[in-house]
């Protein structure tokens, strides 16, 4: 029994922290790190991969919409040839600043309202997938399982890596419950725990109804951006081991 | 007799475009192409290094200060670490970039005020020849000869390649006379054409005194950014290929 | 019979221009200057106000999404009081400016992706009225007969301004065909003199049918983004005159 | 016995924030509210003021240089025609959101580098002068006393408004040690307290050669960036009002 540990780090700019990223560092196994278009300027950026090298932790590029005023959560009617070549670039500039450390990109994960249109917009996937294709076409693309930027990512010959999120309420369906909805986020540790471990070692969650859904993720995400987030992601990953998992990254 | 010709390209942005690239393209042998900085939205410069690659066009990265409200002409106070993530991001994103499109990088001209600060500024000078030898040791600087930043690279084993300007004045020592002296830059297209095949043929230039100056220039600069600077520099192209000298890149 | 001719003013940034600004100052009453968000420094909003008050031409702060990379063409999900927040901070700035130069913004007209996402979503049309209505509530908001956001603002109290296309076509029910169809941009200049004409004199346009539509403007919109726009703009304006129109701003 | 305690507040940029405004604005009488230039989006700007406007803080207008990336505190060489229009614009903009909740700016403070800049250079002091004055002739300029920007606006006609900072050592010229100096920046909690309520009540401070030296402000300035600092900033202002002194704005 493996599975991953991903969170996002360096989501910082300039002066601007977000989160406690050598914490985050201690904890998980793949690092996404932000590429400058919603967070992360070129000496955070630097810093962030440096540190994940010096702990073994994995580097992803955490690709966006270029929107720094709204962290990327916005989404945006992108021409795909404008946001294929936006892709292109980050993950480029991240990959070179990685190597200058010792490491390199070893996956694609799209951030905020990129992530969420591209489980769902062909056109916006396809121009995703084709600037991680563009660029090394043996990079994972880490996402939600049965999303569409894994259905095109696939099609084209790229692998794909399924994530879970042990905080997230599940439908029937084995798909998330959208936020705005009561219950949606799991807050009590020990439930969070419980059921990332059982992602890990049943490979299913417990959805909303009680019923049980299978869950075929080889990562799990949590979040590092407040002290408490840190201290449930530590707790997971204590979990996890205690429970005789190998947390271990998928590249 | 062999010289290079640069010029900057892609420094349009978004829905702005500067000077006729493609027009530019067809007579210079190395295009410094904007890195994003100070001009060069990801999908200008994924155009440009493709037009550079169907017409053997070498690519450089015209890595500059962030500044795009001020075109990277505003000397700044960077401090060195992130002045050099900030190089090092910009030269392997271009990098990156060129790559899908069949091309790479081969070599590194600083931009605008980076560029002048360079040629003096020793603290800033080390920050760019860091980012560029961590990046890739085998990339050569463009630069004026003599500037600190030549001199900072040759010490840390980079390639350093010169330029000379066909239509600026040259002082008796060899230097550029400032812009802002009368008679800085020369507009007769005769004089700058005559003043270029001197220097790529006899490795001389005429200073404001009347003396002889050597230039040892592999490359000279021209420039595109109005219809009759395209004209002169197609101009300085087809005399140097009449008086003999052959036009090619120096990578 | 007086009618308004409008247009985009002050489109550059930093070095970039966009169009022939002066020549366009010539010609129409109504100058919607950008506010910095799509386009539009600070040096170039100054400039542009002072030359509209040197000629008499009314300033509108022609606000817009933050999106300086695709010019404010791509629709964002920017949450409303944010919105507000920015289309506020737009006005007042322009406002501001202008005022220094001896004018004042006298109306409000949102830009490319903004102003069609007003004329059909009321919470983005709510922001964009709460913003003006709270700056001055005399302001009037330009945009097209029968929005969503001149309902909207005129359900607060708003003036509202209608304007018209001269140069694209029209469904029989009295809106803009969509620029995807072909045929929905008139390109023969005296067509679209005629058209401009008769908006401003019968008050009606001839639909894609054939048929007759009734068209309540106060200003025409017309463009200056290349040469033969700013011709075109021209020889609207001579064509109205000559038809004994009197062109002047709606404020 | 009256000073003015000043802060800069609204520092954040989307989701970044910096330091606990809420708390800070409990303790100052003037807000020095960031722009968006150096940090500050429009609905944090707006909800800044609002909190100001409910505690009768004062607001300021904190121009910046534009750099977002550096935070304002690297010095560019910017032209003055544009320094000046970009002072104007971020002022506008903040009077502008201001009002709309209750307020407006009441007088300026430059940030970070444009701040030490033009205490020392005529031509940016004269460039962010010009835009106050023609802004509004009545605001006064917050700065150092003896600088050049003060010097400047006097000469314009400007009011101009001393601030001094309680936890910087003095020369016995009365200027401030520079920062990279052993002992700039005085950390004791209750040293700092006791030079505020001299500052205030005698009107003097100890300089590093033990010498008494003549301090004539009208405001102290105090940080919020660190809890510690909050902290240290609401004893400053108890400390003055256990001294008698009158804790009230200057505008």
């Amino acid at each position: 029994m493996t599975i991953d540990l991903n969170a996002d780090l360096g989501e910082g700019y300039g002066i601007w922290t977000l989160g406690d990223d050598l914490a985050l560092l201690d904890v998980v196994t793949s690092a996404n790190v932000a590429c400058g278009f919603h967070a992360g300027d070129p000496l955070t950026i630097r810093r962030t991969c440096a540190a994940a090298v010096e702990r073994g932790v994995r580097i992803g590029a955490q690709v966006s919409y270029r929107d720094l005023a709204g962290f990327g959560r916005r989404e945006m009617e992108v021409d795909p040839e404008e946001l294929c070549a936006e892709v292109l670039y980050q993950l480029a500039a991240v990959d070179g600043v990685a190597r200058t450390v010792g490491g390199r990109v070893s996956y694609v994960k799209p951030h905020g309202a990129l992530y969420n249109r591209v489980c769902r917009d062909p056109e916006q996937a396809e121009a995703v997938v084709a600037a991680v294709a563009d660029y090394d076409g043996s990079l994972p693309v880490l996402g939600l399982p049965g999303s569409v930027v894994h259905r095109v990512a696939a099609g084209r010959g790229l692998p794909v890596v399924a994530e879970a999120f042990a905080d997230r309420a599940y439908t029937p369906a084995g798909t998330l419950v959208p936020r705005r909805e009561p219950g949606a986020v799991i807050h009590d540790p020990e439930t969070v725990v419980a059921r990332a471990v059982r992602m890990a070692t049943d490979r299913t969650v417990t959805a909303v109804d009680g019923s049980e859904v299978p869950v075929d993720a080889r990562s799990v995400c949590v979040h590092g951006d407040t002290p408490g987030a840190v201290r449930l992601a530590r707790a997971v990953r204590d979990g996890l081991v205690r429970a005789g998992v190998a947390v271990e990254a998928f590249t």
